[in-house]
């Protein structure tokens, strides 16, 4: 069953309040180091896996890309979408990646921001994305960091007495698979996966690894959001774009 | 100041009696692991970066290789080397692979195995190590993992009231550079560097990546040494192969 946890009104009330805030994680840490890797999108046909309420498909549209597909799981975020952008060869689609439809050798870049540890079936997704990209073509993506999904759900953060952070825990690294945790709502469900496993699942694709980027933050960006210091002691986030080679 | 911990002779006699245990990490995880990603060695020109006592250089020259040479920092490695094989086109040099002189396009294989995480400029040694490589070469080499190293010399293993592990810590993650342990020894040094700076720093030099290892301990190997166990919680190790890609 994919998991369609944005359509939960609690959670997708809870997910809006955050994503409002004038200072996130994702603005000021996904997002600069993600728009760092994005290739030159004159022409580009792009299709953005998990496309939320559009920002970033109308963001390339806006660049110069030709076509732009999101599609998001989430009936809420494409009904936004579908409302804060019309563009001819911008398009919106609600379905998960499992069952949308692709062809062969479709797009010169695909991107997808944060989406990917909800997948159960990590090999056939990336297996389908690379099918639908043309030689050459740029697949750009982020994702938890395997460090921190590997104990998702018990013990992250230690504590000392006076209620300090202590460090941070990794264990199960090798125990893949589902995660449940609390984040707004109860039982929200992610898959941990390895390095390796990430890796090897790209280069079994034919993607091969251009960059990788484990996002620190600026000091600027530690003023605004002081927690965002922790991303200096274990990373929340991994960012790779790889190319497809044949 | 490159190290030469093998040289100090308590430290050396400590090294062989942990490698004479008929049951250690290496040879129940790292050997194994990386002995799987060796190419076919018919006909090929190959140098061993810390070579050691030269096994594995030997190895290959039974394994049908042209020529091999070994370099390894410590005097009595080298010695031993020399010591226990004699071929011809088997060549062993005391060197750090910071000094040793490297021709271009030298090489069809450049392994390295346990040795990287003592050097201090590893983006220079990978760029040396690459310029020594033909085209479509392989480079294989192990590194303790940086999940492994980033808290290195601080707490690692966390125990429990009882005395059992309860946990690996992971901090300290983004700050690369020197972690000095004990280690057989008083201040055995060490770098820590990410995942991030291992991966760009090979696709920076021309070295693609084509797999990665991070060792998970087979059911008997844990029977034949129960501490392997731990190796399912986090990784100690990693392994890269990368081919040179012009």
């Amino acid at each position: 069953m994919k998991q369609n946890i944005y359509d939960n009104e609690q959670f997708f009330k809870g997910y809006e309040e955050i994503r409002n805030r004038k200072f996130n994680y994702n603005n000021l840490l996904e997002r600069p180091n993600f728009l760092a890797l994005i290739p030159d999108l004159h022409g580009k046909v792009i299709l953005d896996v998990g496309c939320g309420k559009g920002d970033f498909a109308n963001d390339c549209m806006e660049k110069g890309a030709l076509q732009v597909d999101g599609i998001d799981i989430s009936r809420n975020m494409i009904a936004a979408a579908k409302r804060n952008y019309k563009k001819e060869r911008l398009h919106f689609q609600q379905a998960a990646i499992e069952d949308f439809v692709l062809s062969d050798r479709q797009y010169d870049i695909i991107c997808s921001s944060l989406v990917l540890h909800y997948v159960a079936d990590f090999e056939a997704v990336i297996e389908k994305i690379s099918n639908a990209m043309r030689p050459n073509g740029i697949f750009l993506f982020s994702i938890e960091h395997p460090i921190s999904t590997a104990n998702k759900g018990k013990e992250q953060w230690i504590k000392d007495e006076a209620g300090e952070l202590s460090h941070f825990v990794v264990d199960r690294y090798q125990h893949e698979g589902e995660r449940s945790q609390h984040w707004l709502v109860d039982n929200v469900v992610m898959y941990h996966r390895s390095m390796a496993t990430i890796v090897n699942t790209l280069i079994g694709s034919n993607l091969q690894i251009e960059k990788i980027i484990e996002p620190v933050p600026t000091n600027e960006a530690i003023e605004y959001l002081p927690t965002l210091q922790k991303e200096h002691r274990r990373p929340s986030f991994l960012i790779m774009r790889a190319r497809k080679s044949n």
